[in-house]
């Protein structure tokens, strides 16, 4: 038997990160060039975000030499670019297990690692946290760094801007690194990323010797005067940095992030520069990388392999399993492709999402009326709401745990102006890999919550055809479509979709003692469930609600006065469907003489990363948990019944 | 009888907006005196925002003597400057109504008028809103101009910047005015301001010689070459616009705002630069006012009257009732103070609202650990999250309406993380004067519905002494109390609060047919209920939930299972408290042998600004309703049974 040789003799010998500090450039570099195959094989393996962690390799190799974490904060904004980071952190013995139930997050996890201060599946949100750390640092009278590594995509977002415009005019020093591979998802979009463009080729990357110079002076504040103005003035000739330089950050950049022989330098003297005492205020430090950098199958993906399945590695080729049918996405893409092609009103908005949501597909057909904003969800509701004051019809397609970002924009600039902005929500429910920061658990709530909204969710790719189109016919209220992430039951589509009747559900079986009642996609398992529950005797009727706001009545008190048990389900958290449904029927006095009434929804913890049908299983959202719950609510023992049922 | 000489001579016989195209500059000046004397009139009779206001009435006769509207857009963000604008767009008769029950609302509002095409109570929305506008425009091949008027406070938002990020790379027409007073509420925060008044200071205002040069070229896209750079940064010294520019808006500025001599001209130039085509992209005109201006009392005032009570015109004297006990938001403080001498790692986070929260208070006292961060809800509670990782014990102020605008940055940046930040949520429930805008509605559901977070609400004072107190000591979880704007009970205070056992409500009283289970402050309404129903004969028991989350449920099984009716009480929307008792009586069985279980919770609509009192007696959450809700679950007349009782 041959051993092969190791592929990574570096990693395997040394103790990371604390190691890093003995080695020399070369080494280092040689570290660099292991964790990116690394990297690689390993996502190569359990699929997950590629391109993002290959495009700073180098810069986690430097900060981890430079900068003595975990004591030192190192905060990666949106994780997915922290699988390096993890490799070099104590889980690299662990980095196959990424996304994959019982494993690695595919973000950075404050309950993992130590060397993950702070949490993020979402973006923009490292420079206040790491304010917030640089206070604590500096209230506790600690000297660590604290470090944001932030992409260019990000900086379209809003509160990235707050965190700056409260950082600039702070004394706290803080370090934010500009990771600029001018493509976060999408290639970005927005006049800060026409700036930033601007600032890099407008000049060449700083010299060691400039850098020298840049530096030497210690980071002073800036001046408010004349004499600063024009320095400032002349500087920008030079760096470009005038903008972030506004705002309060000391600029230093551009800066080849591939490059340790200037990432080193740099690093170290503004780690230098920081004394005890803080009081010197934020740098920005402005790094350039290519994203998929280093690996030749993702730097020749348009997408630079943003996020991946299993691959090959040496031709990069995803093994993507056959899809059995399209996707919800797809299907919501191609129903409002056929909806505008008879009406021109008709307009679709992205915050960055453009081939998450389908919107790519709206815009390859109609270019004038797609609107990418950028990593900015509230203004991508306002804008709609404006559109729609115009006498538009637009549709925001944002994922539920997105939308979040805008909640007060759907409460204060749509609903009370009762504007008619379409709202699809995508990635309703649990969703897989991704774990609990990008799960849709909470919009029925904070949705239908909301007095004249119209709240719908699709039980099948048909029904989401329908509920388009439904969307599209109300002209008078805001109204949102909700679906899970993935693929669709395969069912024949018609060509066109129903505007359905408001407020009116539908029964899909009949049956006398127990209603089982589904908001969304569980419809399935209810339908499942029936079938069990028949097999004990239990004659069952199957109703979809289609609708959580305005909710029907009618169909509701028919299911609770001829059913012994009512069973409501959704995908989503306490406050909503079940909720809305319970309200009505004690409104109604519909409790007062005794029903057998059972919501199911998610269960109330944050349910880590999973296969999505192992999710829901844990959740106790599926046939099973129903006849359970059903079979518990009658008092009678599940397993006890089967026998019966079968002798 | 003597006739006093009308005040308003141009007022009382023009017909406005349109007659002030026919008017002179020496005339139009009158009118802006009219319109100022005026609001200073209107606003002592009815108290209200004053000081915005009468910074802007100049921009307002000059906006609508050069633009046509209400066919071109003018959107106020903050709708509270807008009270001149009502004055000249046909709401003069109504004027004295304002923000009184039935009358005109303290904001700009679609419903109200042509005039105002976009509703803002909340700041930072108008950008977005007439983008969306713009772009509306421009699909339709219309040429109307927009014009969005926004503070310099309100562009510390995030949302202004994702909106201008947006618009400065796309090519439509669109009028920002940068009203620039140095003063929002409290003086502005924050790198964006300061940057702001170094443009201010560092040159004087344009000249008209200035103005006509500048805007000769027509307003030319920023090129982005070389040649560009350098008459860009020539421009800087001159202008100063360079960071505006850099985010792609042509930049003019700064004009006196109180000078019609000088903002005619620029807005005339800017519309008619507009072109039906558009294809010109966005324009910011730096406008600087003083706030209060032309108002000796206003001008005087540290705040500028910001918003005021009525008051006396002649001496700006308010005349504020005395009140009958602290407030809550003072309650809050003090209690927070308190906490804060004994515990250095307490520290207190307010976005621009230092003084409506209270966090002025404790500022006075620990200026080291107060942290303004600006209109920045996002941010805010992101940087509180980050403060917690370093394990200090922040508090985040904010408005149950304004902590809508930070919804995802609690879900994913504090909850997943279980990170213990305090929130502490004045202005729950119904607010009075300023309408469904700022009514604190949703919060129990948005936030109910999160793994692993405490909430409560006070009841009075005392209990709001003892949360704000057990708040301070959950040091593994996040926690929120909400409690109502407006005076506490006058309750005798205890020196210190008590830490509260968690998930642990109290009963008032006991009794045996009726149990209300109360959450927030419609306790005494409870109280109150409970009387009257003792007095037809009906033993009522009274609890307080104190905590939504974790539910009390020994106590709401213990009232369930031993009393005939069961109603819960709170000052929230559906989806809230009442769900959560709902659900878990459903959950556990306890509605299946019949309970007359009665939610009362906020109507399922938008509710108009009024006396808070009659808002509640209009939401039917008052004690007659309560017992009303009582009686008609016994399928008691309410008419016969007060007679019975009486006999």
């Amino acid at each position: 038997m041959v051993t092969q040789p190791s592929m990574s003799p570096l990693l395997d010998r040394l103790t990371l990160p604390g190691d890093l500090k003995r080695l020399d450039r070369d080494q280092l570099r040689r570290v660099a060039d292991e964790v990116r195959q690394e990297t690689v094989e390993a996502v190569s393996a359990t699929g997950g975000h590629l391109g993002a962690g290959l495009g700073v390799v180098e810069l986690t190799v430097a900060l981890h030499r430079v900068f003595d974490t975990p004591r030192d904060r190192i905060i990666w904004d949106v994780g997915h670019q922290a699988y390096p980071h993890k490799l070099v952190t104590g889980r690299r013995d662990r980095i196959r297990t990424l996304r994959q139930g019982g494993g690695l997050s595919g973000f950075t996890k404050r309950a993992e690692s130590p060397y993950d201060p702070f949490g993020a599946g979402h973006s923009s949100t490292s420079i206040s946290a790491g304010l917030g750390m640089a206070v604590g640092r500096d209230l506790a009278g600690r000297s660590n760094a604290v470090v944001c590594v932030i992409g260019d995509g990000a900086m379209s977002a809003g509160m990235a801007y707050e965190a700056m415009n409260n950082a600039g005019s702070m004394d706290s020093r803080l370090i934010v690194i500009l990771n600029d591979n001018d493509m976060s998802i999408a290639p970005p979009v927005g006049a800060m990323s026409a700036y930033l463009s601007r600032l890099i080729s407008s000049k060449p990357y700083l010299s060691l010797r400039h850098l020298a110079k840049d530096i030497a002076d210690q980071f002073p504040r800036p001046l408010r005067d004349a004499a600063r103005r024009a320095e400032e003035f002349a500087r920008g000739f030079v760096t470009g940095g005038t903008l972030f330089e506004e705002l309060g950050f000391y600029y230093v950049g551009p800066i080849d992030g591939h490059n340790l022989d200037h990432l080193l330098p740099v690093l170290e003297n503004v780690r230098d520069a920081d004394s005890p005492s803080g009081g010197q205020g934020p740098v920005l430090i402005h790094v350039v990388t290519k994203k998929g950098h280093g690996y030749p199958p993702a730097e020749a993906s348009k997408d630079k392999l943003h996020a991946v399945a299993k691959f090959d590695v040496i031709t990069g080729a995803q093994s993507k399993g056959k899809p059995k049918a399209p996707t919800y996405t797809r299907v919501f893409a191609d129903t409002l492709v056929t909806l505008a092609e008879a009406d021109p009103k008709i307009v679709a908005i992205t915050a960055a999402m453009p081939s998450g949501t389908g919107v790519d597909v709206f815009e390859k057909r109609f270019p004038n009326r797609t609107f990418d904003v950028g990593i900015a969800e509230q203004h991508a509701v306002t804008f709609a709401a404006g559109l729609a004051t115009e006498g538009l019809r637009p549709f925001a397609a944002i994922y539920s745990t997105f939308l979040q970002r805008a909640y007060d924009q759907v409460v204060h600039d749509v609903a009370i102006q009762k504007l008619p902005v379409r709202f699809a929500i995508d990635r309703a429910g649990l969703v897989g890999a991704d774990g609990a920061t990008h799960a849709g658990s909470f919009d029925v709530g904070y949705l239908g919550a909301l007095p004249g909204v119209v709240l719908m969710a699709a039980a099948d790719e048909i029904e989401l055809r329908h509920m388009v189109t439904t969307c599209a016919a109300i002209d008078d209220a805001p109204s949102a479509v909700r679906f899970p992430r993935g693929e669709g039951l395969g069912l024949e589509m018609p060509e066109h979709g129903e505007v359905l009747e408001l407020g009116r559900g539908r029964i899909v079986q009949e049956g006398s003692t127990v209603a089982l009642l589904s908001f969304g996609a569980r419809l399935g398992e209810c339908v499942q469930a029936a079938r069990e529950l028949a097999a004990r005797g239990l004659s069952t009727t199957v109703a979809d609600a289609r609708f959580a706001k305005p909710l029907d009545h009618d169909l509701i008190t028919r299911l609770a006065r001829n059913h012994e048990v009512l069973i409501t389900i959704e995908e989503g958290a306490i406050g909503g469907f079940g909720s809305f449904v319970l309200h009505h029927l004690a409104t109604a006095g519909l409790l007062d003489s005794g029903l057998k009434v059972r919501p199911m929804v998610l269960p109330d913890r944050f349910q880590d990363h999973d296969a999505p049908a192992k999710q829901y299983e844990t959740a106790g959202l599926t046939a099973p948990a129903i006849v359970a719950t059903v079979l518990g609510a009658l008092g009678r023992d599940a397993a006890a019944d089967v026998g019966s049922a079968r002798a």
